[in-house]
């Protein structure tokens, strides 16, 4: 038995990280809302979420992340920090990672215009139309305040549903990677009793990735595999031999496409 | 205006990371349930949390993690990863990352041993008792299999109900800080109305820490403004200099004690 998963086969996909920031997420008022939608969406064209981070509204902890993140991953998805309050910094974090500019925006500072009543867009509302030098406006269909693409870095709203008018908006730009197939193998019968088996699958077909999640549902215990890659022959025919160990243990196997079953 | 917010004031009071080890959250498979849960128990017993990263299950992602966090915070808590099948890597990073062996626990054995029935015990169940060498068990009172600690590292199950039960035993281990003592002060302005005078309030009290959220709920938009700090007079103070500003921009303010109103 191998102590190591197989690492994630990235192949040709394109990788991102997600960086929430924002204190209300560390000190549990608010429940983050915003990775699990992201993750969804970037599996679906293709594109492998390899990392999440959170960060409290520090100025050196947001520029640090910013960095690290973008270095290293095809795209970085930032959520939150860009209203009009002090504790929004997250377009002068930005600004500081990159070593450019805050400029106010014309274009963001028109749509904030056309958006305010006369004599509401004051100095505190104008930040929002603050982006990093070279930055490109990301639209805000709700409300119209922008976020902004720096590089790889895509900076968003932390209101989800401000957040995910972004993403729908940002997606079609974005170069995704070959189709993820999943199947997933449900049965009933204990994680440890499969695991054996589940884990030399695992070692035939290493460009797989094989996941075991336990559940509780319905009154029983079962659990779901799920197998994931880019050759949907291989995710069927592994989903076939997983099927077929189950009933070899006596167990009664549910196969469905996707990840959810 | 600042372009920085203020540090979040950690005083005396210990730090904190989480860490969730598994493909599943990335993949947007499975919607995070513990870190929010964490947070909030830490915050009640004055432990700050200050940083929370998501890994893969691959190896030296986990260990370059759990190295970074245990080096920066005074407790890391890890969810995820330590059940009997080949993408449970957790235990066995964790003993790399402290450069220990990795040891078969008589103890966690033992447990095992009275929770299964003659013959279930496998080898792949028997993996649930490894543990870093120096290792101290972690109880799960829901399906025995412990998590573990190890230095300033909590290593627990990712299934929710099973990591809440070890978090509970864990937390009257933990040494706390002084109460984060926390009013919300809500009204419906909008946030850009009230940011600038918000801003001196934080200059005016940089031991506090001052968020501000806005919201949507029975029709109306507003905002709820969360002041938090260890010195409850200066807290309370602040709440009611808030009030007072925003009677001052026609507002009406409704303040709460914690951080939900």
């Amino acid at each position: 038995m191998t102590s190591e998963a197989a690492a994630i086969p990235t192949g040709t996909n394109p990788t991102a990280a997600v960086l929430v920031i924002g204190n209300e997420i560390l000190s549990g008022r608010t429940k983050d809302a915003n990775l699990g939608h992201i993750a969804e969406k970037l599996t679906e064209i293709g594109v492998r979420l390899r990392e999440a981070r959170v960060v409290p509204d520090v100025e050196e902890e947001v520029v640090a992340a910013v960095n690290a993140l973008r270095a290293r991953y095809t795209y970085v998805f930032t959520t939150g920090g860009i209203g009009p309050t002090h504790d929004d910094i997250t377009a002068a974090c930005v600004a500081k990672a990159f070593g450019v500019a805050l400029e106010r925006n014309p274009e963001a500072m028109a749509r904030l215009e056309r958006h305010y009543a006369a004599g509401q867009l004051n100095e505190a509302r104008l930040r929002m139309a603050n982006v990093p030098a070279g930055g490109i406006l990301i639209d805000n269909p709700i409300s119209q305040a922008p976020g902004f693409q720096i590089g790889n870095v895509f900076v968003m709203a932390g209101v989800p549903n401000i957040m995910r008018a972004m993403l729908d908006g940002i997606l079609p730009r974005l170069a995704g990677g070959p189709a993820l197939h999943a199947r997933t193998v449900a049965c009933e019968l204990g994680e440890g009793v499969i695991a054996a088996e589940l884990s030399a699958l695992q070692d035939r077909h290493p460009a797989l990735e094989i996941g075991s999640y336990p559940y509780f549902r319905n009154g029983f215990f079962g659990v779901s595999l799920v197998l994931r890659g880019t050759d949907e022959a291989e995710v069927t025919g592994a989903a076939d031999e997983l099927a077929e160990i189950i009933r070899g243990l006596g167990g009664t196997p549910t196969v469905t496409v996707g990840t959810k079953g």
